[in-house]
This record gives C-alpha cells, sequence and structure tokens, in this order.
C-alpha cells in the first residue's frame, strides 16, 4: 500500500568531525521518503523554491518517489538548515535556519492524496499536521515532533496527539513531552494523550516501543563508523512506515520488524552525507543488516532451580 | 561451581530524590555475592572492621554466602562512602569517602578460596586484582574498575587486563579506558589488551557484549521506579557470573543468558535501598523477570522483496 509523507524537503549545510557538504538536499520528507521507497510507493508533500532543480528531482526519480504534490515556488529559496556536530553525534548544533518557502507553508493535498492509506507527518507545526491528518482517509497515521513544538506549541501539540496512531520521537523528547523524567512513567502519560503506540528513538541505544499492554525494545544497529547523523530519526520512521505499508500488516510482530527495519535504514543513511548511502542502497544490504540485528539480540530461554 | 569474589564489604550512607539511609551495608562484594547467591555457592574475600556485626554478618548468612575468608581488623571501621543521585539517576555524586580498613586491604585466602573456578575481581587496585587473580586456579575469570584506576593507575589497569578472560566496565568507563569515542571501535581497542569478552553496562539502555567474533545486546528491563542505583553494576555481574557458574557453561548462549540473568538482579537491586529487595528476592520473580526480557526483545524473521 502505498504511503503519503508530509515534512520538509529542504538544502543542508553540514559540518561533521569527518567532513563537510554545502548545500546538499535535506529535509525530513526526503529522508523519509527515500528510506521508505524500498518498501512501498511513496507520494511527497512539501515546499521548494527555485533553487530545487533537477538534480534534486533526480534523487526521487531514481528511487520512484511520487512528487507530483511537492509544491514550487518560483522566486524563492527552498528551506535551508546549518548545522554542526561534535564528537558526541548525538548532538546537532544549529548555526542557521532559513525557513524561506516553508515560513508559509499550506500542505495541498491531490485526491490521490487525501486516499493514501498509511500517513506520516513529519516534524512540522502540529496545526498544519492536523490539517493534512483531516484530509487523508488513513488507515494508520504517525508523526514526528520535536522540542520546539512541545515547547513552544504546546496546546496544538496535544490536540495534534488526538489525531494520529503512533508517536515516533526521540528519547530527551519523550521525557520533555511528559514531563517526567522516567520512561516508562513518560511514556504512560503520552499514551494517555492519544496515540496507541508510541516509539523512541534513542540514537545508539535503539528503540523502544510502547503500548497500553505491551512493550518491546531492539538496541540499534552497531556502527564502527557515523558519519552524519542528519536524517536518522526521518530514515528510521521511513524503513518503519515502509515496511508496515509494504507488508499492510499492523499488529504487535509486524511493528516489532518494522521497528528493526526502522533501525536498519537509519543505520546505513549515518554512514554517509546526506542520502548519499542510500542512493546507492540494496535490498540485499538492508536484509542482511536486518538478519544481523536478529542474532545480535538473540537469546534462549532459561529456567534456574532454586539455589 | 563455587564463586569467588574480592572486592569491598562497605558501609553506604545514601541520599536519593525519593529517600536516604544512614550507614547500610553495601560495597562491591557484597552486591556481587548476594546477587550470586541466588545461583551458586559464593565465597567473599574483603575485610571488614569493628562496626560489621551480627546484623551484617546475617545478611550474608541468609544468603548462604561464605564469609570465612572476610577479614576483620579490629580497632578500626569498614569502608564507608557517602554519595548522593539526582533525577538523574545515572550520575552519582560522592560527598565522603573513607578507606578505613580498605586503606591497607592486602587479600588473604584460604586454600579453599585458592581453588575455586569461577573469580570475579571487583572494583579495587588493579594489582590487588592481579596479586588475588594470581593464587586463584580459577577457570573463568572477570573483572570490573572505574574511571578512577583508569585515569591514576593506567599501567597497573593495563597489566591487570592481561590476566583476565572477561571485563566487565560501563559505557563512559570503555570509552574512556579505549580514549575512543565510539563504543564499537572502543571495544575492538580494550579486546586488544587481553580479554576475550568485553560487557559494556549502560544503565537504562541494557548492556552489550563484544569477542572478537560475535556481537550481543540487550536491553534493560524497563522500570518505573528506580529508587537507588547503587550497586546495579555488582549485582549485575553477580546474577551474570552466578549464572555461569551454577550452569558451569561457558560458550556464547551461556554468556548471553547470563547476562540476562545479570539485567534481571540488576533491576531488582536498583528497587529499593542498598540490598533491600534481593533479600526478599525469590526465584520465581527472577524467572519471571527473565521470560519478561526474552518477550520484550523478541521479533520474528523477515524479508523484504525488492520493491
Amino acid at each position: 500500500m502505498p504511503i503519503l509523507v508530509v515534512g520538509s524537503v529542504a538544502f543542508d549545510s553540514v559540518k561533521t568531525p569527518f567532513g563537510e557538504r554545502d548545500h546538499i538536499l535535506g529535509g525530513s520528507a526526503t529522508y523519509f521518503s527515500v528510506a521508505a521507497s524500498f518498501f512501498t510507493e511513496v507520494r511527497i508533500v512539501a515546499v521548494v523554491g527555485d533553487d530545487f532543480g533537477p538534480k534534486e528531482e533526480a534523487v526521487f526519480r531514481e528511487r520512484r518517489v511520487d512528487i507530483s504534490d511537492l509544491e514550487r515556488v518560483s522566486g524563492q529559496r527552498s528551506f535551508h538548515w546549518s548545522g554542526e556536530y561534535g564528537f558526541d553525534l548525538n548532538v546537532a548544533h544549529t548555526r542557521d535556519t532559513q525557513l524561506n518557502v516553508f515560513a508559509d507553508f499550506k500542505p495541498k493535498l491531490s485526491a490521490a492524496a487525501c486516499e493514501t492509506p498509511y500517513l506520516f507527518l513529519g516534524n512540522i507545526q502540529p496545526d498544519l499536521q492536523v490539517e493534512v491528518r483531516k484530509q487523508v482517509a488513513a488507515k494508520l497515521v504517525a508523526a514526528d515532533t520535536m522540542n520546539y513544538w512541545i515547547n513552544n506549541t504546546p496546546d496544538a501539540l496535544k490536540n495534534m496527539l488526538r489525531h494520529i496512531d503512533v508517536l515516533i520521537i526521540n528519547d530527551s523528547e519523550a521525557r520533555e513531552l511528559a514531563g517526567e523524567a522516567n520512561l516508562v512513567r513518560a511514556a504512560r502519560r503520552i499514551l494517555g494523550l492519544g496515540p496507541r503506540r508510541l516509539i523512541v528513538k534513542r540514537g545508539e541505544y535503539g528503540a523502544a516501543m510502547f503500548t497500553g499492554q505491551s512493550y518491546f525494545a531492539t538496541p540499534a544497529y552497531p556502527l564502527e563508523e557515523v558519519f552524519d547523523p542528519t536524517g536518522a530519526g526521518d530514515s528510521f520512521a521511513g524503513g518503519l512506515m515502509g515496511y508496515l505499508a509494504g507488508t499492510n500488516a499492523l499488529d504487535d510482530g509486524a511493528m516489532r520488524r518494522a521497528i528493526i527495519y526502522g533501525s536498519v535504514m537509519a543505520s546505513f543513511n549515518v554512514e554517509e552525507f546526506g542520502c548519499e548511502r542510500m542512493q546507492r542502497l540494496t535490498h540485499d544490504e538492508i536484509n542482511a543488516r536486518f538478519r544481523e540485528l536478529l542474532a545480535y539480540s538473540h537469546f534462549e530461554e532459561a529456567q534456574m532451580p532454586p539455589f
């Protein structure tokens, strides 16, 4: 089944301890859609400026991502983020953010977009997320958000949470959203705000999933080289939603496998700048890492007799 | 098979956001031995002062821990640690450390102690760890250490690493010991220094095991209430070594199950102050949490066809 993603298509200028890239294609909808495209059809709703040209288009076309709902604003530039990572690659230091076309972004959905059964609301203003959500007759709606919206638009964010099935955020965002340091208690509070599932991204430590009745946690794929963490969260969500939509399965087992595919896609994404690694990724490589994660986390039953 | 542990038997004064206890029984050998005692016979080598009385003895006797190698120094007091935890329970703030009898501790081993097949070298000065290790004809030797020895006695520590099979340390200690921020690369360096296995404790994120040929990682047991993290690492090591010694198995599968038992014992230990929770723990509770961790980390194989 196809997926619709709304989010940003942007240009990023990124510096890490291992190198630097200027004005490379990025944005939540980009990372998400490229990752998800390995599993199913993906359609993007986003906005770009004149600087989005044939070179950028080619990235989506090569992955057969449908960009017919991508709005182009002439006379303006695309969203631009400039940031830096130190040796602690978990923390991005924003140097500059230029919203440009994104400042007045009002997502416009085609009739086809409104019929997409899987919907991912990338990290944009929560009211916009709700506006999109209400137009799409989706069977599964997942969303991301960030600390900025938690702090600056808490009411809009809480309203958004009532309209989604799955919230996919990181560790510190979950604690901040719940106002609770203990993740298990934080998760319970967040589930009380609307979503049926909470998926928590924990960077190099993996991911966890909470529902009212179940818990799942997995370590991350162990990487010796993390080159550029930009887009890790969105490629995680892309692999996750891509697997669910590709198999059209929503049971707890499928959700668990989806988290593993999400971890796999994120692990590839961070190996190189931007989408570079994902642009030459193969299904065999994806499946091989899935099997590795299965082996890495496997252990047998045991029962200790009283001593 | 029996285990010998050398380490501290101490009194701790601990303050957490949830309460306070003064002069409660603690120390690495205490936490380790109480945890391991659920799986096999345990013998302690440590030193205490006059303040170690019948009440403290009873804790060991009730768990059938052999304290006949516990040295008693009259006219002196036991090792005393005083510390505090804030809401970030991962970080202990030491208020005061009084070595007392521990300042001149020279481990004295009985003939029986020297024949113990499983040996755990708790976090003490690395030269003392080596001295003990050389006297014991053990089939498996594991050790802990801490940042203090990494920084202050690096040569003694590196010598110690050549005498052990398994190093069990936490995340930040592994990075510091290797001088390398990436844990996978840090692990490779540490394995190059001597131990055949490195087990990394990651607190609320779980644990990971590295060998030259294999990798294993597990999430932690998800806890809503962490009351006092003191002793978590030693009860982890106690459960781990206890399972290995109790089953006398050293293959990779056994090591993985041992890590799960270690996680289970640590999860109980932190639920209350000191050894309070472990003193009334049952085998059924331990096995139940093992099964829960198995369920929490389980996922099925998958294979995505090219899309």
